[in-house]
């Protein structure tokens, strides 16, 4: 069997969980590792995977099936999707909806262009919740659906509450309410405010931890537009080792529901969820059974720009159909 | 728009499913029932919904974009399958696993024969749940994914107490075990035995009924082999006014988990589960939303059978792509 070929470009959180998850894939092989730091400064896991500068990348043509682009949305991918898809078939977990249409026509143009295939805003939301938001809805057509996200942590709303002066460290909490999940659940299909359906929990070092100090940062959590101001925020504080060791995992998950009505008024519910001990090593599976999507679709001479909604169930499963018929269907 | 013509075959519970279904999708319209009744025994909810023989099906040829084949798996669709596939693209709910990869032989025979297309066993399982069972493991490479069923009525399980001697009626709940989904919520990774994971319940109507009867049917029930004698079984005796109060609707639904670890030893748990009021009307509305699949792709030029592992989400929604990437992803 010819094994897949994977790149990564990035070696942070999700890059690493790619390299762990392509381990778990027998059907792939991590061939190279792309980074931006020295390459001397990276070890891969296994003594076959070669580590390039990313400038080297047009070497690399040719030789790479897949390369997972594993930089956050911010700032890297929205250069760097663009970038690869001229040089390599690419998968990403580009999550900044506002962006989304631009992001694919750019990255659309450069995949065309090289006839490559791109397979953009993979992982669990945007991901699998957004398939999941799609076949539900399908299928209770008069329902309505709703996402909840967490119990997990926030990187962005950590990182405001870690831009507030005089915070240390800080780690951001999302919790779904558990009256709004049950509310939804029973068949209500209640509106519910940004403030019903989660609150936020923050977990605050300060530099210098004064009574003032912790009055101060705490209100400045609370009514931070956008942030905070909408939601029932509970802030606590607490010393830099206590932070390290309970609050350095990177758990996170959530629910999508669609709840409706059918024939003559019979209640439907169906209920997605996830609940991952490391949000970034999910993500990072999600991207490699994407890529081998990517892998197989460019196979059947599929060019251009692919999300979540355009890949049929099969293209991610190493199963063979007849397998996948006879095992799972 | 061209609304999508849809003709259904059989008028039973899952036959005006689809029609109520149809009602609740803008883009479709009932054209036609096919019954072996005679056709004035049936009025449909619209007077533009035409009523025909079966055996007028061939009259038809070319003024339906779809038919839904409504049958039950175990006699009516083996054969209307392969017909019907002959003469129109077709979606059926075929569940008896055993029989899939020859029934798939069968009808994709007829349908390439005639350049249709056909979507077989779509429903909730095989259906739905054999897609979240593809896409979950997918995702959770060194997982392990588990279904359980109910709580809800099994057809099959009731016709087997109806057929014990002195019963004159009966319905069996399938219940899963709380238990047990915990201990795989728990992330345990537990080897369950049927027993461990499901219970039956009954309740039956006695023709004559006194306790030396209550006494052998509870017996005989409780030791059925296949059916009964692995499971933990409760039998309840009532009358036939009380079946028909508390036990004449037709829920169901279940669970399907996928547990496993990533990267260093990550738990991540995967659920998906359906809560319905209504089985056969919700299996109508999943054959409504692969209609709507089977008319795109058959326009596509895809011929032949597929299953739910061949779909892309995007066929099954009533929206557009453009539409799908900016609300739903």
């Amino acid at each position: 069997m010819h094994k897949i070929k994977i790149g990564i470009v990035g070696y942070g959180n999700v890059g690493r969980g790619v390299e762990y998850a392509v381990g778990q894939n027998p059907d792939m092989v991590l061939d190279a590792i792309l980074t931006r730091r020295t390459t001397a400064e990276i070890t891969p896991r296994s003594a076959s995977t070669k580590v390039f500068h990313v400038d080297k990348a047009q070497d690399l043509i040719g030789s790479l099936d897949v390369v997972v682009l594993c930089g956050g949305s911010a700032t890297d991918l929205v250069e760097q999707g663009p970038h690869f898809a001229q040089y390599f078939n690419v998968v990403d977990s580009f999550d900044t909806h506002a962006k989304i249409p631009e992001y694919f026509d750019a990255v659309n143009k450069a995949a065309v262009g090289s006839n490559n295939i791109a397979i953009i805003s993979t992982g669990w939301d945007p991901g699998l919740f957004s398939l999941l938001r799609v076949v539900q809805e399908a299928c209770i057509p008069d329902g309505k659906t709703y996402t909840f996200w967490g119990p997990g942590i926030s990187q962005g709303h950590s990182d405001a509450v870690r831009r507030i002066k005089g915070v240390q460290d800080a780690r951001q909490y999302t919790v779904p309410v558990d009256k709004a999940l049950d509310s939804v659940r029973s068949g209500l299909n209640p509106d519910l405010s940004i403030r019903e359906k989660h609150v936020r929990q923050c977990h605050v070092v300060l530099e210098s931890d004064t009574p003032e100090e912790r009055k101060r940062v705490e209100a400045e959590i609370i009514n931070m537009p956008n942030y905070f101001a909408d939601y029932d925020t509970t802030v606590h504080f607490l010393s830099a080792e206590e932070l390290l060791a309970k609050h350095s995992r990177m758990p996170h998950g959530g629910f999508v529901l669609t709840s409706g009505k059918t024939g003559a008024g019979s209640k439907q519910l169906a209920e997605f969820s996830l609940k991952l001990e490391s949000n970034p090593e999910f993500t990072a599976n999600v991207l490699a059974a994407y890529a081998r999507a990517a892998y197989r679709l460019r196979k059947e001479g599929v060019v251009g720009v692919q999300t979540v909604f355009d890949i049929a169930p099969k293209y991610l499963s190493i199963k063979s159909n007849e397998e996948l018929r006879e095992t799972m269907l």
